[in-house]
């Protein structure tokens, strides 16, 4: 009988281990947990030991979300996907403020307390990067968070931009704003004033609480279904204007080079799009009945339809929907299977409320003919369980 | 410039703070961000040095969510609230059974993968304490937290207990389960078994992920809308039977007495409840245009309305509710109001979709006799504004 490291650390040291043995490691369960004192109470939960989601960073300036770890539709604040272009900055909350300039009747600038000021709107909202498209070479060891890590649901709250927009008189001239971010980057992008006016916010709260650093404390714009970047983090500055602005992220980059040599620019809006989350990469399967499920999003309002297959796209069933189903929010999917041991590809295919169906990769290269680069890209995809029941990662090779 | 200890911490020893000054300390934030290469991406986020939301344990059985740091409807996972009758014990997930026996066609076993196999099904909603009332004594100096810090909500993930029961075969003269968990509490409760055919749930998720060891990992009972110490955590047997168990947490304790001598048992429900959680007690109000704002929540489905004063309950005007509003769930209201500057007093009063009002604090009295101590007290409370512009809770005294 001794008193464990764990029983030390959390500072209650008259809470004995029972079943503690010599040597065993402070993370190590007790032999029978109705015979041991738990632990305290505390300030901050912490998750289980044996529970370890975590980002998986892909270099310095992005992270993506475990989806193989999680069930519902929120996604926990820190494991929420980051792309940054010049490390996350460390803002004071005190001195941060937001100009507001340009073609409007009182230019104003507002400090985060003058935004919580304003009513506040609260929404749960998926938020994605365009360039989240994991799967072009011909590799199979590759997890849902490989796959499409860079889209994320919260609840987010902030005032709507309306609001403000209102505050200082936009001018009816002004069709289009900058949005610019107080990172390093200094990040502007050009955006519709009709956004503005549709669901924009300025969002400080996520999750219930303050945003976190890598998505933009404490203030940023928020898009609801429109690409990632253009929802500036650490926003500081927004000038309206009669004509986009023609920043370097929106011509250098964030645009689609299309089959014509052309490109396609002011591409906001995140099309429909669906992954199984289970079963996936890499998990072993056993045989019998099991749950496929997995997310769905668009950035045209509600999911309407998820349907699963389970033979390659030969044939379709249409999933059920987790209720409720919220405009631009990650919705759950479900399906039961009942898996018989041989070898079979399981594939998803979502349906928005304006009718637009996720596309396959040969529709999609048809219509975009997209290379090995491209943003927007959001073909079916899949997995293969191999008749000794592992699952890889299944989609025809990209080029 | 020199490399911060921040720097080397993050393992980027090469990002270097150029803003940084001699013994300047690790969370200050840098001058000017825009001149300095922010952190590189992580695996897991962590909040901005500048908000520090905590639980506030009373005692070592229990800690409270800071609803005055809050926006929005989503508790974060680690500041949901937390209430334990022996600790909270470290529950191994691999050896983790749930046996379902008693009344039963087929008694078994489940394994946390087997739960895992069923269909499941995620739910937004509360879960509170029948104790959480806070504001009993004189004091005035009280938090939100305080107040009724002890209740919280999730998006939960689970199987339905219906389903588990449908496995099994529930005979059909099981009227009741007990439920008993895994702690060294073994705490055990009886429950109907109409409750798990209507909306009962064995959640192992919350917020998109594995359950917090406070909220009863690896799987709890969830019972929508009761009090929270029935929906067992560390879930590991459920017992059929045709009658209520009358264990000791649901006869020493969890009933409440009445004016007349007798005690009112099995009072499952929690009824409707607001909170005004904006502005609140340690704020300084400066005058002008604000939002009040706070949580109402019922166990009888959805929020109908909530009424707010201004005027310390003279006149109510009907407070905007954010929408989607969901069943048994924290449903965020909001009401603008322009403060000028003399004593005030604001107030909120719910309604339930059942036409359930919440009471005054005589009327609850006067139903039910309470005395300085009890279950389910869910009065109409407030917040005094002076002069000044500091606020402090408001109430009657207790008793």
């Amino acid at each position: 009988m001794k008193v464990s490291r764990r029983d030390l650390l959390a500072g209650a040291a008259g809470v004995v281990a029972l079943g503690a043995t010599a040597g065993a490691q402070p993370q190590e369960a007790p032999g029978d947990p109705t015979k041991v004192r738990g632990r305290p109470s505390r300030a901050l939960g912490q998750r289980a030991p044996a529970e370890k989601p975590q980002r998986q960073p892909r270099g310095a300036a992005s992270s993506g979300t475990p989806h193989q770890d999680l069930c519902g539709t929120i996604t926990p604040a820190d494991l929420h996907f980051e792309r940054h272009h010049a490390g996350v900055p460390e803002i004071d909350p005190k001195s941060y403020t937001l100009l507001i300039h340009g073609m409007v009747e009182r230019p104003m600038m507002f400090t985060l307390a003058d935004l919580k000021r304003f009513p506040a709107v609260s929404r749960v909202h998926f938020l994605e990067c365009s360039g989240n498209f994991g799967g072009r070479g011909a590799a199979t060891d590759l997890t849902p968070q490989q796959i499409a890590g860079l889209t994320s649901t919260s609840e987010w709250t902030g005032v709507a931009l309306a609001t403000l927009f209102r505050e200082v008189g936009a001018r009816p001239q002004a069709t289009w704003f900058l949005a610019e971010g107080g990172d390093a980057a200094v990040l502007t992008r050009s955006i519709p004033v009709s956004k503005a006016f549709d669901d924009a916010l300025i969002a400080y709260g996520q999750n219930g609480e303050a945003l976190r650093p890598e998505q933009g404390y404490p203030a940023r714009l928020f898009l609801p279904g429109w690409e990632g970047n253009a929802n500036v983090k650490w926003l500081r500055r927004i000038e309206l204007s009669d004509r986009p602005f023609m920043t370097r992220e929106e011509t250098s980059k964030y645009t689609e080079p299309m089959a014509d040599g052309s490109a396609r620019m002011f591409s906001f809006l995140m099309d429909a799009r669906s992954l199984i989350t289970y079963p996936a990469y890499p998990v072993t399967l056993t045989r019998g009945w099991l749950e496929i499920n997995g997310i769905a999003w668009t950035g045209s309002g509600k999911i309407a339809r998820v349907d699963v297959s389970t033979d390659g796209g030969a044939t379709w069933t249409a999933a059920k929907l987790q209720e409720p189903v919220l405009p631009k929010a990650h919705t759950r999917f479900r399906h039961v299977w009942n898996w018989t041991g041989g070898d079979a590809v399981i594939m998803s295919r979502a349906s928005d409320e304006t009718g637009y169906v996720q596309p396959t990769r040969e529709s999609l290269i048809a219509s975009r003919g997209i290379s090995s680069v491209g943003y927007h890209i959001n073909p079916i995809t899949g997995w293969r369980i191999r008749a000794d029941g592992t699952v890889v990662y299944h989609a025809e090779p990209w080029s």
